[in-house]
């Protein structure tokens, strides 16, 4: 097939999942992708089973045996975020409409797309030749923006199905300058809710003057674990383990270029960054750095016009970040008695999810092969992302009970800019076609790298 | 006429005005209720007219010539709250029904109560003695409810026939223990909200480690206007006009007795006060404290489950109670100076409101006067509240264009607890008709004690 028609085929891939409001976060329609994409793998020869656990979407599992025994296991996943705030997007969020040449949908970029590029690829070279040189496994589970609940078990209970010789992730998003980004690895992931109630009921706001406030009590508890000044993690503890990156790697963030921070600029239009700081110094906080991030705070009255009130409860979601040797049992734990000492025992903590930070080292052989097949197939030097600012909980589950780590490969068609996560997230149709085109060497090349050596 | 027959006056104008469902925020029924007050004044010996400002609920004036040019203003409001959630009510908001000593609809605390009050005792004041002793003049108006918006322009327009020599605003609600309570003013009010937008669209909160976060630089910049370990509010010049209550001040506080908190404490069930305080050294605070409140907070995400999200923006409305000396404006300016100061400059203000604190002094004759009255009334020792912890924009405006301060007379017969604002709002028996027995006793001797002096 040409590269027109791989395109043309991943395009209508994508279009077909990306109809499927597959909302993990609100359960919706979860079945039904499921099985759409069973059918999808089954059509491209794989053999298909779901594995599932109590209550969980399923994932479904696809195994296709080639002519070598090497073999690479793909991870993606169908579910997607939430669309709110709905108003602000351009068209419905699952109904993909193509605009100057780019697919507008929910999961067009995250990660519906790859889905679709892979299918394409595989689909391409089981018809030119027959079947594939190697063995390909493919899990594809429908909890990764919920922070995969099923899959630690999933993944301890069927780890014989889903060793290998490497893996890919969840794709690389490219810096859509026509250089092929490899990621490493992704940050680990600590997402805890606050919640506090100080009064039975609102009162008139008036008695702020005797009756206590759960919303400064938590905005005064936010504070206490982050300074305002610096900005730093105040939980004790919280730097400790962290090491600074070696010279390789500030080499190859060096050799990055500023893509990543230029498409930034474009896709958020930021006044200015974190620190002030551009080029390689900031670069290097999106691979090393932690974060505490507040990704939701509500409190009283937030409608049009105004109310006098003093509310009686008060709730934030907030993020960490973790980079290599951070544990983020160890930092809930540390947040906990932190905001015990500070006089803020009576804020209710949920841990919402946690994940390890993993990352295949830079010095592993697959990081060189696969470097070599992207600058093959981008005719570019090739971008290497020690670390995402991202989480895969599914990267830490595998590496305890399957032993790969793997990397995330630039078969992804959505580069920065892509809104994922946002209003109006899309996919570039030139993208697209690139990204067939490199899946389709691996799909070939990998296996004879991997025999040369 | 006798106090029974006191009573029922009151109760059957009650019920008479509590028919009207003028809920101001709706817009529901106000030229009709207005109609039906206008009547009863006329009725009452009043020579009538509207006041209105286009657009606007039309405000009732009357004025009664007395034997004496001693002038007494009277202030109300004729339209209520809004009656939802409706399922919460025992019986029709609008349908009043005496069950157990206590007469049941929206409006009768609230007050509805109090006009009829007022009017039973004009009434049996004239029909005893064929004229009232002293001129009484009457505003009621039908927008308090919803922040009064044409009053400080009916006030401006129509100064001339609000001139008095004493003025009793909407009456002090009492504490139920048989003690009447006189209010002395209100504090003042500065509602702002604060918005800020750093990012063109949400992000994936792993960028974080790159992006501003529009959630932390609000919390930030809450932080930098109140301080987390003091409580204080971190505007510069913010407490240099306030003055320490007096000792007058602090001995009329400590005679209040602490029902006022023990209601609180009924009602809302915290488990500490403000500062841990309680007795006089809390009440001190509902007095002469001005607060820095947070009404509402939002940002991100806070629907069920969690979104890694970094949010565009965050907003939030403030509002700061001010005591005497404070200036609404001057605050607000301080506000935004300070702001930019500490780098929050960015943050967007908006005023949505702002009214002057107002009280009459305790050391004002009219004070004195008006206690001994309730006091023989009630045949018990009055509670002075030199401030309410609540604010009466038309008050300043009165101030502003009229130049009376006045103050809250015990003529109003609901106590804390009768459900203002909210479902079951009610009046007891036993209470309207202490009330107008005390307002009877204004309306003769008010004028004496003048006279003596």
């Amino acid at each position: 097939m040409s590269r027109t028609q791989d395109t043309h085929r991943a395009l209508e891939l994508t279009d077909l999942l990306c109809r499927h409001p597959s909302v993990s976060a609100e359960g919706r329609d979860l079945d039904e992708t499921a099985a759409l994409v069973e059918e999808l793998m089954a059509n491209a020869g794989f053999t298909t089973q779901r594995l599932a656990v109590d209550g969980g979407a399923p994932a479904v599992y696809g195994e296709q045996l080639g002519e070598d025994a090497y073999t690479l296991l793909l991870y993606n996943h169908y579910d997607v975020q939430p669309v709110d705030p709905l108003e602000l997007w351009d068209s419905p969020p699952f109904e993909p409409v193509l605009r100057q040449g780019r697919l507008y949908a929910r999961g067009t970029a995250d990660n519906k797309g790859e889905i679709a590029v892979r299918l394409a690829a595989i689909e391409a070279v089981r018809n030119e030749r027959g079947s594939l040189p190697f063995t390909v496994r493919w899990i594809i589970e429908g909890e990764e923006e919920i922070g995969s609940p099923s899959f630690a078990a999933i993944a301890r209970d069927h780890a014989t199905l889903l060793h290998a010789n490497a893996c890919f992730w969840e794709g690389s998003v490219g810096s859509g300058d026509g250089r092929p980004v490899v990621t490493l690895g992704y940050k680990g992931l600590l997402a805890v809710r606050l919640a506090i109630r100080l009064l039975d009921s609102d009162a008139h706001s008036g008695l702020a003057a005797v009756l206590p406030s759960a919303a400064w009590k938590l905005t005064d508890a936010l504070t206490h674990i982050r300074s305002p000044e610096t900005g730093e993690v105040r939980i004790p503890g919280f730097y400790d383990t962290i090491r600074a990156p070696t010279s390789r790697e500030q080499a190859v963030v060096a050799a990055q270029g500023n893509g990543i921070v230029e498409a930034l600029r474009a896709a958020y239009a930021p006044a200015r960054f974190v620190d002030g700081l551009d080029g390689a110094a900031l670069r290097e906080r999106v691979s090393f750095a932690p974060t505490c991030n507040i990704a939701g705070l509500q409190t009283g009255y937030t409608g049009p016009g105004m109310k006098t009130v003093l509310p009686r409860d008060a709730a934030a979601q907030i993020d960490f970040r973790l980079v290599r040797d951070q544990d983020p049992d160890e930092v809930f734990e540390a947040l906990r008695a932190h905001l015990e000492a500070g006089g803020y025992g009576d804020i209710e903590l949920t841990k919402l999810t946690s994940a390890e930070p993993v990352a295949t080292d830079l010095d592993d052989r697959l990081v060189a092969r696969v470097t070599r097949i992207a600058e093959k197939a981008y005719g570019a030097a090739a971008k290497i992302l020690p670390s995402s600012p991202a989480t895969q909980p599914v990267l830490a589950a595998l590496r305890r009970s399957v032993g790969v780590t793997g990397l995330a490969a630039p078969d992804n068609p959505p580069h920065q800019g892509s809104a994922i996560h946002a209003p109006n997230e899309h996919i570039r149709l030139e993208e697209l076609g690139r990204s067939v085109a490199f899946f389709r060497q691996v799909l070939t090349e990998l296996h004879r790298e991997m025999r040369r050596e």
